[in-house]
């Protein structure tokens, strides 16, 4: 892990230094295991231009160590000590926080011990509110991370591949999405990067509809959405299949989706705004006439985190950059009928999108 | 889950009343689940007096009708549009939101889009920093949260029973709680309620080791703590085995943690604070000479999260009551050594506490 630790903190003092601040507490979990290494599911960073330390309670004092050596490790007691321990061990000044992370309820106590702590006047902390910083680094992927989410990656992608064949009608929801998991497990995950989705007929217009009891038909088409953790890192893959002969509508509707999800994947680039990239498929659902049952955005940005940055959807400003990775996953939604959705884990380079997913897509339908 | 949903909005009423508000946001996930019966991973609920909506994303609009039908559900787009809708729909004023869980950064863009809404002076809602208001009621069980929990206690019980006889000197501990997760969910669990614990040897020193490639071996410690999920709720149990003949220190700390254990499950009393109950079990392990070597609580809430109130640790000053479900779960770690960790999941009663738990434990070390 060392050696990817320190241009991430290079990375991220240079931004505090661009914006004028003296520190930065991390709580956001992802974050935090970023730029430490740090695994525990409780802590604190302190990241100043000459210092990086690491408060956690005692479950972790001795993992903590293990894992990040770039840190000094200072444990964490009961209440605000910490905090302030922190702080003057460091002699930051203006500490940005996570605005997105720190509750009003810990807000309010940390400024409350700041308040309460000794100094006086312009020689005391300040607490600044910061959104993102360590978030927008994240969505640059470095080979280490490349390396993990490749892994993860593959993992879902051999379980699809493996289990989606063996699918037949009579089987549930439930069983299937249970035999995806089991055969990510078996090829090395430390388990779903989230709950696994399998949404036969009609369940396929719920987006986010989990596995259940539904037992699955003949000719319907069933949503699979899935991924593996591997070392913390997701993946996330999309794809719809169908057992016996389709209806016209599935023929139609799939046709339409996949030519979307190429359309993307072989034209967005670096430099078009999230929104942009977003309009590349939805402009082809539009013309099809399925613009209103296409409600989510076009992707997202993949790593610790199964959503991160970049964001990718219709009011997406920033700009998509070389080395981002994210999701290009279409979908139309017919309530009543059912949906269908095709997603897969991209990364841009200097010539357009690759495409980091290997399983099997039906290039057309009843193929 | 209707009959379910009634009662807990009358309590929750009956506090908003007593604090003088005139509805409560509500944004934390267990609390959203616990009072709509919504499974859904985004969206808030706004309870009045007279009203409660739900408020989620187009992905699960539907769904958030078929389970909440006490809500009238109200579809998020994008922007803050949908609080100021909930709002007027009410006419709710003094509007409580839950601080623990609203971000600074939500919580500034709620405020301005209050600020930049119609009416003025006293005509506008406000919002009021609120602490654990439904938290607090859901450290107390009604009969079908008991159904669940128990449902969800039996099954990693029943996985712990029949995975624990089988483990063997040369599995490592990733090995051992895959065969823990396979056997939970073939019990019926959704899924584990937080990642397998599995801490052969020294590892058992640091109490949150997940599993790793570590081997197991023979007259070592081997802590074990796992969950399931059943419905939503999560088990939580600790069991600390030895394969082999144990050393006389093994002896000596587990008779002592078991000591510890079985003295707070036998002497805890409604009407005590968690500071009480957590100090009737350290007084045990701090008489045999171990106290720095219990740095944690006793004990937690469980129930829709796997860490809830109660509080029961050296400075929880709140009482514990009949009908709260919680953890007693005393440990000694030795750096260098390892662990020994018993916990079971009680339930407080008029004559004291009932263990939910079933497991084996050994009654005496090596039998």
């Amino acid at each position: 892990m060392g050696s990817n630790i320190l241009p991430r903190l290079q990375a991220l003092r240079a931004a505090l230094k661009e914006k004028g601040l003296g520190g930065l507490l991390v709580s956001t979990p992802e974050n935090r295991r970023y730029l430490s290494g740090f695994t525990g599911s409780a802590g604190y960073l302190l990241v100043t231009q000459a210092d990086a330390l690491l408060a956690t309670d005692f479950r972790y004092v001795e993992q903590a160590g293990n894992q990040s050596p770039e840190f000094r490790v200072v444990h964490m007691g009961a209440g605000n000590g910490w905090f302030l321990q922190l702080l003057s061990e460091t002699g930051a000044r203006r500490v940005g926080f996570e605005s997105e992370n720190i509750s009003v309820a810990l807000h309010k106590r940390l400024a409350q011990a700041l308040k309460e702590s000794d100094g006086t006047g312009t020689g005391k902390p300040r607490l600044v509110a910061t959104s993102n910083i360590v978030d927008e680094l994240r969505a640059y992927k470095d080979w280490e991370e490349m390396r993990l989410l490749q892994r993860a990656i593959d993992i879902s992608d051999g379980a699809m591949n493996s289990v989606a064949p063996t699918i037949r009608p009579g089987q549930t929801e439930t069983e299937v999405a249970w035999r995806l998991e089991v055969a990510m497990r078996e090829l090395g995950a430390e388990g779903p990067s989230f709950d696994t989705i399998v949404a036969a007929g009609p369940n396929g217009a719920l987006p986010h509809h989990r596995a259940g009891d539904t037992v699955i038909q003949k000719g319907e088409p069933i949503v699979i959405d899935m991924g593996a953790k591997y070392q913390g890192y997701c993946s996330d893959l999309t794809r719809t299949i169908i057992i016996g002969t389709p209806d016209e509508t599935f023929r139609r509707v799939y046709d339409t989706v996949l030519g979307a999800q190429l359309t993307a994947i072989a034209t967005v680039q670096a430099g078009m705004t999230g929104a942009q990239a977003d309009g590349l498929a939805r402009k082809v659902i539009e013309v099809a006439g399925h613009g209103e049952q296409f409600g989510h955005s076009l992707g997202h940005g993949v790593g610790l985190a199964v959503h991160e940055f970049p964001r990718v959807g219709p009011n997406s400003p920033g700009l998509l950059q070389e080395g981002m990775a994210f999701t290009i996953e279409p979908g139309i939604y017919i309530s009543g009928w059912g949906g269908v959705r095709i997603e897969d884990v991209v990364v841009l380079e200097k010539s357009g999108a690759r495409v980091l997913s290997k399983a099997i897509k039906q290039d057309k339908v009843g193929g």
